[in-house]
C-alpha cells in the first residue's frame, strides 16, 4: 500500500483501538484506557505494517512476536488481534469478566500472549529470550516489545539493557510510550526523551526519540531498527496519555480509571469517531511470516545411564551440570543461563559441549529467569541455574512464570547451611518454600548424583515450571544407575516390621538420617526412613502407608527454614489422617562454621534426629516428685 | 599530614591491608583474597583519610558510612577496621570460625557492620537510604559504598542509580573496585572504564575514573566528589584483582580462592612485605565525626485510638494510610517509601502529612526496600510499601533483612484474589509464605480498619522486620477502638461449649467465617471462629484450646496458596497434638473475575467453610450397598 494510503489507513486502525480500549473497560467497570490511547499508533503501525505474523496462527514459531511489557495496556492489545483477526471483536465486552480469557492483564490462556504480564520490567526480559531464541531456531522472526515509561524505574529493565546489547540482539526492536504519567505522578523524566534516551545510549543501544502519535515517524524508526546491525533499538516514542479525548489527554489522575457509561463514554467515543478519516482504506492484512529457515531436529535422543559407582563421592551440584551437558547433546532445545556462577553451579559442563546454546547474563538473576522465560515461550526447555539464594533475586519472575505454566527449569545450588564458611547471606533456606507456593511448580532435592541425574532429565519433560535444589559439598552416592526416580516419588530407604517412628529427610539430610538409623538399631529402635525428594508434589501414598504402618509419628529434617519446606509439605501429606510431625528444621539465622558444626549447631544432624525419634518412641517419664527416704 | 608523608603512609596501609586479608583467608581455607587486593588502596584512603568516624563508637550517628557492597572483600573490611583501632588485629585470624563474628560476609553481629552485603548491588541501595537519612537527621555524614564492577550487572544497582539522582544525594559517593574479572569469567565491561561509567553518567551520576592504586588519584576524586552538589559521585577505579602478588595479580582463575599454606602463601607474604615503605609514618586516626546539628525529639507520642464505628466499612489498607500518617505526627523516626503506588497502598496519607520523610523510589521495590534497610540500620522506622505481589521483587532484600534483622516495616497491599479484575499478575498469593519463611519476621493480616491500625502501630515497635497484609476491597469494621491486638495474638470470635470445631480465618477469611458460622449456627452446628491476624508469630495457645474444646477438627480458610501461609501456621503449631487440619485455599492459578466471584470460584467463600465443617462435624456414612428389596 502506498505510504499515502497506509497512513490515513493506519490512523483509523490507531483511533478504532482507542474506540474499542474505551468501550471495552467501560463495560468491564475497570482497566486502564489512558494507558492504552498513548500507545495506540505504535501498536496500529507494528500490527498493520511492520510485522510479520498468521493471526489465525499466533504460535507459528517464525511469527514475528510482540510482547506487551507494559501489561496494563491489555485492551489495546486485545483490540489489536481482534483487528488483525484472530478472534471476534464483539468479544473485547467481556473484559474482564470470570468467563473470558480477556483478563486485566495479558495471560497464555490466550493463545496470541506468550508470556504474562502485568509485573512491569518483565515483557523485556522475555524478549531479550525471544529474541535468543530465534537465533537459536535460525528464524528471522523479530522481536517487538513495548514498555511504559515508568516501568523504566525497574532494575530487570537495566538488566534487560545490558543483556541486549551484550548478545548484540539486532533482532529485538523496544519501543517505550513515554506519556510522562506513571500510576500515582509524573515519572522522573516526564516528556524529557532526551534524559531516558542518554541512559539506554548509556548501555550501549540504538535511541530513536519520534513522536508516537506520528504514524510515518513511527514506521520509519522501525525500519532505520531493521537496519540496525549488532545491536538493539529503543524506540522513544512522546505520547499524550488518554490522546485522542479531550478530557483525558495528558491529564494526571486518570491512571487506571475507566469512564463511566452515559454522558462520559459518550462523549468520549464520539469525539474519537469524528477523528475517523473518511474514506481511508482498510490498512492490509499482517504480512505472513518469513519461510523458516533450516530447523534443528526436536527429536530427543535417549540419554546413557548416570556412571557413578555405588559410595563415590560427588556433589550434586557437579552431576546436575553433567547430566546438562548430556540433555544438551540429546535435545536441541535445551538451552542453559548463568549469571557468572557457572563454575560453582557446574552449568560450565553445559557451555563446553554447547556454547551456542549457554547464555551468560552476569550478575543479573531477574533477566537470566525472565529470557529462560521467553526461551520457554517459544519451545526452549532452558535451565537457568544460580545459587539458590540468587534466585530470590527473580521470585516475582518466577511467579510469573508459574501464572503462564512455562517450561522454566530452574536450579538453585549452595542451599542450606551446609554451604558452610560463606556464612548466611549465600545460604538458600527459603527457597523451598517460594517454590512450593507456586502451585503448579515441581520441587525436586536429590541426595546424591545418581538421583540429581535422573531428576533433571525427568524435570526436563514434565511439563510446566521445575526447580531443582543441589546441594555444595560432595555426597555419596547411595542409588544405583537403574534405581527409579520420578516426579511425586520417593524412596524408602530403610524399613522393617519393627518400625516405631519414619524420618523423612531430602538432600544432605538424607545421610543425617541413616546415620541417626545406624545409631538408633545399635539401641534396638528401628525407623522407616523416606528420601522425601520430590517436595513437590509430595509422595502422599508412601508417607501414609508409613504413617499406619509405623505409630504414627513422624519426624522431618530439612536443611531449610521451619516453615514452608519439607515439614509443611509432610505435615500437609499427612496432617489430616491426624499423624503428629515433628520438625527439625534451621530455626534461627545460621552464621559462618564447618558444615558439620553447622548442621549440629542449626538442629538438623544425625544427633538431633537420634533425639527427636527417642522421644517420640520413648514418651518422657512425668518427673518423678524427690524421692523421699522414709 | 602532609601529602608526601602522608602518601606513603597509606600504601603502607593498603599493603597490610592484603597482608591480613590474604593471611586470614589461608588460615580459614576459604574466602576472596583476590578481591581484597584490588580494593586495598581505596579502603586505606577512606578509612585513613577520608572519612570522619570513630573507630570505637561505629554506631555513632554521625559517623560517615562506608557500605561494601561487594560482601566478599569482608577480610579487607575487618583488616581496615582492626587497623583503625576497633578490635584485636590477632582476631582476623579467627574469621569465617563458628565461634567468631568475622563471617565470611558482613553482618550487623559486628558493631561495625550496619546492614548485612553478601548479595551483590544490595549495598549501594542501603547507602542511599544512609544518605536519605543523613539528611532526615540533618547530619553532615557522607556515606561511602564501594562496589564490585561484576555487581554493575544487577537490576538494583540500576535502580539505586535513578534514586540517588532523583533525591539530589550529594553526600553519597560510591566507588567501583573495576578490577575486570567477575567469579567465572571476565565481566561484560573489562577494563573499559569509560564505557561502564557512560552508563552511570546516562542515569546523571558524576563520574571520576581513576587509578584505582594510585593513592593521590583517590584522594583527589573524594575531595572532588564532595565538592560536587545536587548529585552523587561515581568513582571508577581500574584496579588489578590480586594486585600486589605476582602470581595472582590480573590473572583469571582465582576468585574465592585462599593461598595455600606454604610455599604458595610465604611468597604471596614475602613479596607484599618487601612493598612496605620503609621508615614511612603511621597514618593519623581518622578525623573524628562532625558535630551534631539540630536533632528531632526521638520520643514517640501516645497515638489515638482509631475513630472508626462499628460496621463502617473501610479498605485495610487505607486504615493502614491513615495510621501511618499519625504514626509520622507521633514519632520523627517514622518514614514511609513509595514504588508510585502510593493512591493504592494509601501511603500517600503519609506523603501529605510528611513529605520530607516520604520517599519516592518510582517503581523500583528493590531500592525501595534496600533504602529502607539503610535507613533502619541508622535509626528510622521504614514502611516501605507497595501491591503485596510486587513485594516479591524486592525478596532478597527482604532476605537479607531478615539476616541483618533489620526494622523495615513492610506493608503489602492488593493481597489476594479478592482484588478481582486485575487478574493474577496483581493478586499477591505467596507473600506470606515468602514473609513466613524468614524466620524472625512478624507477619501480620488485619482484616479491618480497627485492627489495621493497632497492628501497624505493634508493628511500628516491634523489634526486627514486619510484614503486614492489607485487602483491597472495603470490609466492615468489626472491632471496637480499645479491643486489644498484639504480635502472637489473635481474637476469638465466636465460641460456645457447644462447638465442634473451629475455623481459623485472616483477612478478607474472616468474613467468610463469620457468614459461614451463621449458616451453621441455623444448621445447629456451632463452631468457633478465631481471626488468626497475626500469622507470625501464630497464637498457638489460642488455637491448642480450641483443639481441646472444639474436639480438635480444624479448618483454616486463606485468600492464599495452599503452601505456606496460614494453615501452615496452623498446622505447624497444632499439628505436633494430632489435631487434624483442613485447608482452604488457592489452589490453582486464579483469573480475572468479580471478587466474590472468584472467592467462590477458588474455594474460599463461606460456602466452602459450611462444607468443610459440616464434612468434618458430620463424618461421611460409609456409601450403603444396593438396597435390594428382598
Amino acid at each position: 500500500m502506498e505510504s499515502s494510503t497506509l497512513v490515513p489507513a493506519l490512523r483509523n486502525v490507531a483511533t478504532r483501538l482507542r474506540i474499542d480500549s474505551i468501550r471495552s473497560t467501560s463495560e468491564a467497570g475497570s482497566g486502564h484506557p489512558t494507558s492504552c490511547c498513548s500507545a495506540a499508533e505504535i501498536v496500529a503501525t507494528l500490527f498493520f505494517a511492520e510485522m510479520r505474523f498468521d493471526p489465525q496462527d499466533p504460535h507459528h514459531v517464525d511469527n514475528d512476536r510482540f510482547v506487551l511489557s507494559k501489561g496494563h495496556a491489555a485492551p489495546l492489545l486485545y483490540a489489536a488481534w481482534a483487528a488483525a483477526g484472530a478472534f471476534d471483536r464483539a468479544k473485547l465486552l467481556e473484559l474482564r469478566q470470570l468467563g473470558s480469557d480477556l483478563e486485566g492483564h495479558p495471560t497464555p490462556r490466550l493463545s496470541f500472549v506468550d508470556v504474562a504480564t502485568g509485573s512491569l520490567g518483565q515483557g523485556i526480559c522475555a524478549a531479550v529470550g525471544m529474541a535468543l531464541n530465534a537465533r537459536r531456531i535460525e528464524s528471522t522472526a523479530r522481536t517487538y516489545v513495548l514498555l511504559g515509561d515508568g516501568e523504566c524505574a525497574e532494575g530487570a529493565v537495566w538488566e534487560a539493557a545490558q543483556a541486549g546489547v551484550y548478545h548484540r540482539l539486532d533482532n529485538l526492536c523496544a519501543v517505550i510510550d513515554v506519556n510522562r504519567f506513571g500510576q500515582s505522578r509524573a515519572t522522573r523524566w516526564a516528556h524529557d526523551l532526551e534524559a531516558l534516551a542518554r541512559s539506554w545510549q548509556g548501555f550501549g543501544w540504538h535511541t530513536i526519540i519520534v513522536d508516537g502519535h506520528d504514524v510515518s515517524a513511527l514506521l520509519e524508526a522501525y525500519r532505520v531498527a531493521k537496519q540496525t546491525e549488532d545491536r538493539p533499538t529503543m524506540v522513544l516514542a512522546r505520547t499524550l496519555k488518554g490522546k485522542g479525548v479531550s478530557f483525558l489527554e495528558d491529564r494526571d489522575g486518570w491512571h487506571g480509571k475507566p469512564l463511566k457509561h452515559g454522558e462520559q463514554l459518550a462523549q468520549a467515543l464520539g469525539e474519537l469517531e469524528a477523528q475517523l478519516v473518511e474514506g481511508a482504506p482498510e490498512p492490509p492484512p499482517p504480512l505472513a511470516p518469513m519461510a523458516p529457515g533450516r530447523r534443528p531436529a526436536t527429536v530427543p535422543q535417549a540419554i546413557a545411564a548416570p556412571a557413578y559407582r555405588l559410595g563415590e563421592s560427588v556433589a550434586t551440584r557437579e552431576a546436575y551440570g553433567r547430566v546438562l551437558a548430556a540433555l544438551g547433546s540429546a535435545d536441541p532445545r535445551v538451552v542453559a543461563l548463568d549469571a557468572d556462577v557457572k563454575n560453582s553451579t557446574f552449568s560450565e559442563h553445559f557451555e563446553r559441549a554447547h556454547p551456542d546454546r549457554f547464555y551468560q547474563m552476569f550478575i543479573a538473576e531477574q533477566v537470566m529467569v525472565g529470557a529462560a522465560m521467553g526461551l520457554a515461550s517459544l519451545g526452549a526447555i532452558p535451565f537457568p541455574s544460580s545459587f539458590a539464594c540468587f534466585l530470590s533475586r527473580a521470585y516475582d519472575f518466577i511467579r510469573m512464570a508459574g501464572i503462564s505454566n512455562l517450561n522454566v527449569k530452574l536450579t538453585g545450588s549452595h542451599a542450606g547451611v551446609s554451604i558452610g564458611e560463606d556464612g548466611p547471606s549465600q545460604m538458600a533456606l527459603e527457597d523451598l518454600a517460594m517454590m512450593r507456593a507456586v502451585p503448579n511448580c515441581t520441587v525436586l532435592y536429590p541426595c546424591d548424583a545418581v538421583s540429581t541425574e535422573h531428576l533433571v532429565v525427568r524435570a526436563a519433560y514434565h511439563p510446566g515450571p521445575a526447580y531443582i535444589r543441589t546441594t555444595r559439598p560432595k555426597t555419596p552416592v547411595i542409588y544405583d544407575a537403574h534405581d527409579e526416580f520420578h516426579i511425586g516419588g520417593s524412596r524408602v530407604l530403610r524399613q522393617s516390621d519393627r518400625d516405631v517412628a519414619t524420618v523423612v529427610a531430602a538432600g544432605v539430610t538424607v545421610f543425617e538420617a541413616l546415620k541417626a538409623y545406624d545409631e538408633l538399631a545399635q539401641e534396638g529402635i528401628h525407623v522407616r526412613i523416606i528420601d522425601a525428594y520430590s517436595i513437590q508434589p509430595i509422595d502422599a501414598a508412601t508417607l501414609l502407608v508409613a504413617a499406619r504402618q509405623t505409630g504414627g509419628g513422624f519426624v522431618t529434617v530439612e536443611d531449610h527454614y521451619a516453615n514452608g519446606g519439607l515439614g509443611d509439605a509432610v505435615a500437609a501429606a499427612v496432617g489430616e489422617e491426624g499423624v503428629r510431625v515433628h520438625r527439625l528444621a534451621v530455626r534461627e539465622i545460621p552464621r559462618s562454621g564447618r558444615p558439620d558444626e553447622l548442621l549440629e549447631r542449626f538442629g538438623i544432624s544425625a544427633r538431633h534426629v537420634v533425639d527427636a525419634v527417642t522421644r517420640l518412641a520413648r514418651p518422657a517419664v512425668a518427673a518423678e516428685p524427690d524421692a523421699v527416704p522414709r
